[in-house]
């Protein structure tokens, strides 16, 4: 069966927006900008990327406006929007079915990008294989919260680490 | 001046105790139950402990009731109650004060050992020029959270991480 992996910065207090939706902070120390940690073998890994719908608007304005970044994976965004799907992006408003039925398929790794709505529905129904969490060396204070409180707790095994620019991900797999 | 320490075990959802109190979560998957991580190298490094009333009673009663930890250690226990010092075990009720008087003395690491109440005034105060936080490979839900809403944010430097039975310890100089 594919796994679903969630892939997510946050701060060390365990928030993944700050309040005035600035990301200069998600760069970590910057001391080595071109080297992204476990991104890139993580995302050679992934054909299907899932995402909320304000987490897909963040990407188009502000992120990477000029160009979608996931043009060689299919892409759900959950919304209750009526959207008209494209080539490689499609929507979708119903989380649980469409992963329970994507896992059913052949494929890759789908990746779980965020929000933290869509992360927590999905960990609460038992549904996420493995969690890698960049925590970004940097205490907010207040914005977004990725666990919130939970409604299940969960034993993870931490399969590795790796340090860059101040940053340190997490990479987990989660105990069913 | 003397280095004041955060450091504490916290699941990666932010919480440093259970609801139910709890605490065999904290040893990780065990894997290797002799290994303390950065323990032993951070321990050898402090002369004075701080602590909460709750997280004194926690370690009297529970955690090590037999023998006190900090024997070689100068402890301060901050509460209100009226309680009589031992040779080591100091108490006091006006918390930034006996911090900032301790920062001026001649000494080695001040750790700040909790609980989250203690840990929030101090990273508040700006008095915290380390922190070393044990994130145990576990996500509880709910239970004592260490940062809650801080009223400040936070420039962390990673100095150095270590894995042990699951376990990462992020050591973490705080920006001034």
């Amino acid at each position: 069966m594919r796994k679903v992996k969630v892939y997510i910065a946050m701060s060390l207090d365990g928030f993944i927006a700050s309040n005035d939706g600035g990301v200069d902070w998600l760069k970590g120390d910057g001391s080595d900008p071109n080297n992204m940690g476990s991104y890139p073998h993580f995302i050679s890994e992934v054909d299907t990327v899932i995402l909320g719908y304000k987490t897909y608007e963040q990407i188009t304005t502000q992120l990477a406006k000029d160009n979608w970044p996931y043009a060689e994976q299919t892409t759900y965004v959950i919304t209750s929007k009526n959207l008209v799907d494209t080539n490689n992006i499609k929507f979708s408003n119903d989380l649980i079915n469409l992963i329970t039925n994507l896992k059913q398929e052949e494929g890759k790794t789908i990746w779980i990008c965020g929000g933290a709505s869509i992360v927590r529905q999905l960990l609460n129904s038992h549904l996420v294989d493995e969690l890698c969490v960049s925590i970004i060396p940097t205490v907010l204070g207040s914005g977004i919260s990725l666990f919130k409180e939970l409604e299940t707790n969960l034993n993870l095994h931490l399969i590795s680490s790796e340090n860059y620019n101040g940053i340190t991900d997490l990479n987990y797999r989660v105990d069913k």
